[in-house]
């Protein structure tokens, strides 16, 4: 990627996740293009918060919220 | 979350992305519940390998390529 400003994330996600990572690596990539784990995390931001952008009226709000209540999106404590 | 296997995940994002979580993680907020940015993260993660299972016939993927092409989701070199 360009050179620009870069800012590094530190996650903590559970095996799961993980799993989940390493499966859509493997899905997005191709014979002629390899993804990686860093770059579907990457792809997801963005994705996340276009849709959001779209779709606040359609109710996509709520499935987020959903999603955080049943999936263990939860920071530790 | 409930204890169980956790990987630490280190991903370089782009000042943009790390906007992009900032704004996320505000919009999902309600005044019952604050959402940090890891979470919107972790719920990326969810929500991009649930809807690439869901969608592969609907083209998604296609849709994440050309993301992947036009957006700054690329490992450095």
């Amino acid at each position: 990627m360009p050179k620009k400003e870069r800012k590094r994330l530190q996650v903590v996600i559970s095996d799961e996740q993980d799993a989940l990572l390493t499966r859509t690596a493997y899905e997005l990539s191709s014979p002629e293009r390899l993804i990686s784990k860093s770059e579907v995390v990457r792809l997801a931001i963005e994705k996340i918060a276009r849709e959001l952008g779209e779709g606040q009226q359609t109710g996509r709000l709520e499935d987020y919220r959903a999603i955080l209540d049943t999936a263990d999106t939860e920071d530790e404590h």
